[in-house]
């Protein structure tokens, strides 16, 4: 139902009333994340403790109100936006909280606490939290945890899931709860914080977390590998993880992705390359000298053009300008950017490539591929005009046809952007009927008056893929 | 129900009526696990494909039979045993399917293989599949998923769950679904894997896994410690741990253990120590080098008597043996051994210690600690004698402050061997109505007629613990 202004009474007895929006200024600067389209919330609340956050969901329960979690909004896939209308809970006032117990090596946090931030507080008693996806110096953890972020460490480290030990949450029906705890072994009962984590706030809203840390890798090394053709990158992936060595990242960049970096920032890079490797190394200074030998020869066999070791940290810096510059650069060859993060196992890399250069073709779109190719997790970019009404169909078709290769090759629709509301369409694709199910049920069990972030990750019958806004 | 005439000749023509066993002498071989209990089982199917366990569990869907899954019934919590009567389904036979694929540093496995040789077959490849559980050599990785199994190598590698990136399972309507995939990264809706693992056999039947696989370390190098208080022991993990190390395995013996392995098998250890730790870092040969000499300080500035470092392989494997001759050892004592794995934060070693030290006393039992220190996972062992009805019912209460202690100390019931029967009735202790509440209502959605494992996790109302044996 709509928010009335009996709800906001009773919102305002919640939670104080200097954290509650209702300007429409303010509602249209909670109406976008960084994915596509526009949805105004009929309210924000700004909580600042998991009673408050009860409290609020107890009425949003009571009135049948949606009511959506939202971080910064560096949202890939319209997480935080409220489709269904009703309240967005904005935990970005929330960063009080950063513990290090560094005996146990756990941080405990609140969900509006910045992720770069917790690795920074790691640091300082030589721990890391690992997670880093490219947003972490913008985005919050509260943000990360309900999409379960990943980022170019996943290679060696895994993702956000794999670093959360426990949860407090806020259930649909307004109760706080504790799953897990402090200890890296749990088996008590069955793992509701994992499945909490990447449900992208559909079964309960997230109110603190507790997570690992691990002890910092004393040192790193960077290379960049050029390859003159795509398919050797791919071969070479395979063969250094086969030689015993598991790189902290292996990123990739196409010849699109050079080239929109070149024209962008002139770093020098060769544009008649077809791709571009990044591989760092971390752990043992000695060890890696000797891995990173190991690393240059594997790609040389496999038909690299050269290998470019940094020599310091500046050096190690400036090879890596190159493919953080990737997102900003292509944004400016046309205004509208679909960011698509369809994930292969990795020996499936160079068919893939093959499979969207075809789809480029036949919908004559301009296609970026880079992103983390040591795991499969390419990130292949659309750049486009959502003016152009018939340019987007053609986007539209390649997109669905890009999802439907990944699914071919044994991948998955989406490795760390989460479903959200564009890939819903998707979803029966790659689990089947049953698996839908399996996870409908779930989320009917628990909320079953469906006011947790409503039309995400579960498709509506007979939806079909477009690409528009309510403007 | 039972299980009728009716309903063996329909299982009769699902599966060869050679792996349908009814006679009396072969249920009772399936009426036990290493646990604490005995329960016939009606009959025992054993299936050799997803399609066969399909029909059956489709039979038993129908005619409302309990339906138990079984490895090689080394489960320590119950896991496997029909409390409710019933079909046990016996995945011994189907060890078949055992796929390496290098490439993508996947294996893909059937129910029954046994756990130790995922680990050899990756070994040829230069691979590993870290999971160690101490029955890795008998127990089957159907088994280990169902109860997400842990090990020694879970300090620095993480447990089974960890290493699960799909599986192929049988639901209680008798549906084959796949969860997950080939991806390291998959955020496509809710984790029904990780669910799926540890769930004990109440959510589903497991009938093929897909498991990560990571680069094998070159070396490895182990010390043995010895401590004349336990509490420096305590301090020495915390202590290596915050020095930047991380080690592939940190294990403990207590006095009891050390007297009771020296009275085994008289290896010469001094049983006037409290405690010993073994550690193990892999990684490097140089790197270890280094690290095995910080290892040494910090142990010896934290009061340890000795430092002693295994110079080979034949030395690495006499330092050891001790630890794994523990088990053996203390059912030499007393016949009746209940092994615990109550785990616990590992800055709250040195004072769960005082409180195992003060309850030993106070019931007078025989209390035998060990385990994986490094993560706060202990294994408190109560040697005792079944038919001392007397000192059952002392064991009884303090294994019950054993679980008040480890979770007023913020830990956890059950670290790695699963809840089974013998800790429903703690559950609730740990996890509070709500949290129990929304296993519950997964279960009921999943399994509306409660036939998947029955009797396991979920406490019965007003349910007292009790070691009993239905004899």
């Amino acid at each position: 139902m709509k928010v009335t202004d009996e709800i906001i009474d009773r919102l305002k007895a919640a939670i104080h009333s200097s954290r509650i929006l209702t300007d429409d200024a303010d509602l249209y600067s909670f109406a976008f994340d960084a994915s596509f389209g526009m949805h105004k919330p009929e309210i924000v609340c700004q909580p600042m403790s998991s009673k408050e956050v009860a409290a609020i969901v107890q009425i949003a329960n009571q009135y049948l109100v949606p009511i959506c979690p939202r971080g910064r909004g560096t949202s890939l896939s319209g997480g935080p936006l409220p489709v269904k209308g009703g309240i967005v809970l904005d935990f970005s006032l929330w960063d009080t909280k950063l513990e290090i117990d560094e005996e146990n090596l756990v941080a405990t946090v609140s969900p509006g606490v910045i992720t770069s931030t917790i690795n920074d507080a790691a640091q300082q008693f030589g721990l890391m939290y690992p997670p880093d996806p490219s947003s972490a110096h913008v985005s919050t953890i509260g943000g990360n945890l309900a999409e379960n972020a990943g980022g170019p460490r996943g290679l060696k480290y895994g993702v956000t899931k794999d670093y959360v030990l426990g949860l407090e949450v806020v259930t649909a029906a307004g109760k706080i709860v504790r799953t897990g705890g402090k200890t890296v072994k749990n088996v008590t009962g069955y793992d509701l914080t994992k499945l909490i984590v990447g449900s992208e706030g559909t079964l309960a809203i997230i109110t603190e977390a507790t997570l690992r840390l691990i002890p910092r890798p004393k040192a790193s090394m960077t290379a960049m590998v050029l390859f003159d053709e795509i398919i050797d990158s791919g071969r070479a992936i395979s063969k250094v993880l086969g030689s015993g060595i598991m790189p902290s990242k292996m990123e990739m960049m196409d010849q699109s992705s050079i080239i929109a970096v070149e024209e962008y920032a002139s770093l020098g890079l060769p544009i008649d390359v077809e791709a571009i490797l990044l591989i760092e190394l971390d752990g043992h200074p000695q060890a890696l000298m000797e891995e990173m030998e190991q690393v240059k020869t594997v790609c040389m066999n496999v038909g690299a053009r050269s290998v470019r070791v940094a020599q310091n940290k500046e050096e190690e810096m400036e090879l890596w300008k190159a493919r953080k510059l990737v997102s900003p650069a292509i944004v400016k060859i046309k205004p509208t950017k679909i960011s698509e993060d369809a994930t292969i196992p990795r020996s499936q890399i160079p068919e893939m490539f093959r499979r969207m250069k075809i789809i480029k073709e036949k919908y004559n779109i301009h296609l970026v591929v880079f992103g983390h190719a040591g795991d499969g997790n390419l990130h292949p970019n659309i750049i486009t005009d959502q003016r152009d009404q018939e340019e987007m169909r053609r986007v539209e078709m390649a997109v669905e046809e890009i999802f439907k290769a990944a699914i071919e090759l044994g991948g998955t629709l989406s490795g760390e952007h989460g479903i959200g509301t564009m890939k819903a369409p998707f979803m029966e694709m790659e689990l089947g009927v049953d698996g839908l199910e399996m996870m409908k049920s779930i989320k009917e069990a628990w909320d079953p008056k469906n006011i947790l972030n409503p039309g995400k990750i579960f498709p509506v019958q007979g939806e079909r893929f477009e690409l528009r806004n309510d403007y």
